[in-house]
């Protein structure tokens, strides 16, 4: 996988694609959050090789994104889950969802969401925390946070929405 | 770019991942988000070769994400802007940037927002559009929509949430 260059060590998304940015590794996160979660059926499932699919798994343990958790002894097998950091994860593949439906998904989505809590078929939208109100691209700005080093995109645009 | 596979084309995730799944596309997006438009910006924002930049700058424009806009005639240049599928891809950047924030920016964010709306410093929630409570991954399950065909995960899983 690509390393980051020194100047996107300050930027959280390119942090987020150095640990994801490939394609079969948010698949692979997307098909454990449904429960796939075996070798063979993760092979089965994607139609990934063998050797890749064994590649990736180690570096999403050893970037703390999935467990191995063995549940046989004879023979020794292990399913994989997600710790918390993977489990953080979703609200990446929800919103990758949610545009694929709206721009990729002719027959409709192929997948909907059941909120457990008020038991409705429903969908995500992002809100301001602070007020509450849904918002898009065009109602938030970004400015410098705490850990602003004066690098990156946001010291060298000319203007524009975050 | 790796083409899906025939089961991928029943999955939006896999569909957003199809025109976004390369390090260099998101980071293209994510610095036209925030205003720097130009080739020679973006090339020397990303330390990007320039032929590789040219081409992922087709492919965007290609797939409808992104849109040339001339700004001189003499010389010809053109500058990028994001159509509305493009600007679409937001939320998807802004989960990535929270997922970075929590888990690889020890020493906080390197940006926040600020909601033009009420003004406020602010951080994106992802709630129902049903009841309005803030949702996770743990509070929902997947389930068949509309465009469901009977491949990919969701038919293949043993349980699990999204």
């Amino acid at each position: 996988m690509r390393r980051t260059t020194l100047r996107d060590r300050n930027c959280s998304i390119a942090q987020c694609l150095e640990v994801t940015g490939d394609w079969w590794t948010l698949l692979i996160v997307r098909d454990v959050l449904l429960g796939i979660r075996r070798f063979d059926d993760l092979q089965d499932d994607l139609g990934i090789s063998r050797n890749i699919l064994a590649r990736r798994l180690d570096h999403l343990v050893a970037d703390g994104v999935l467990e191995r958790r063995p549940y046989s002894e004879h023979p020794p097998r292990s399913e994989y889950v997600l710790t918390p950091k993977g489990r953080d994860l979703w609200p990446v593949l929800d919103a990758m969802r949610r545009w694929g439906d709206t721009w990729h998904a002719p027959d409709g989505p192929s997948v909907e969401l059941v909120h457990e809590g008020c038991g409705e078929r429903t969908t995500v939208v992002p809100t301001c925390a602070a007020c509450g109100e849904a918002v898009t691209a065009t109602d938030v700005r970004a400015v410098p946070g705490p850990g602003f080093d004066g690098s990156g995109p946001l010291a060298r645009r000319d203007g524009g929405s975050p």
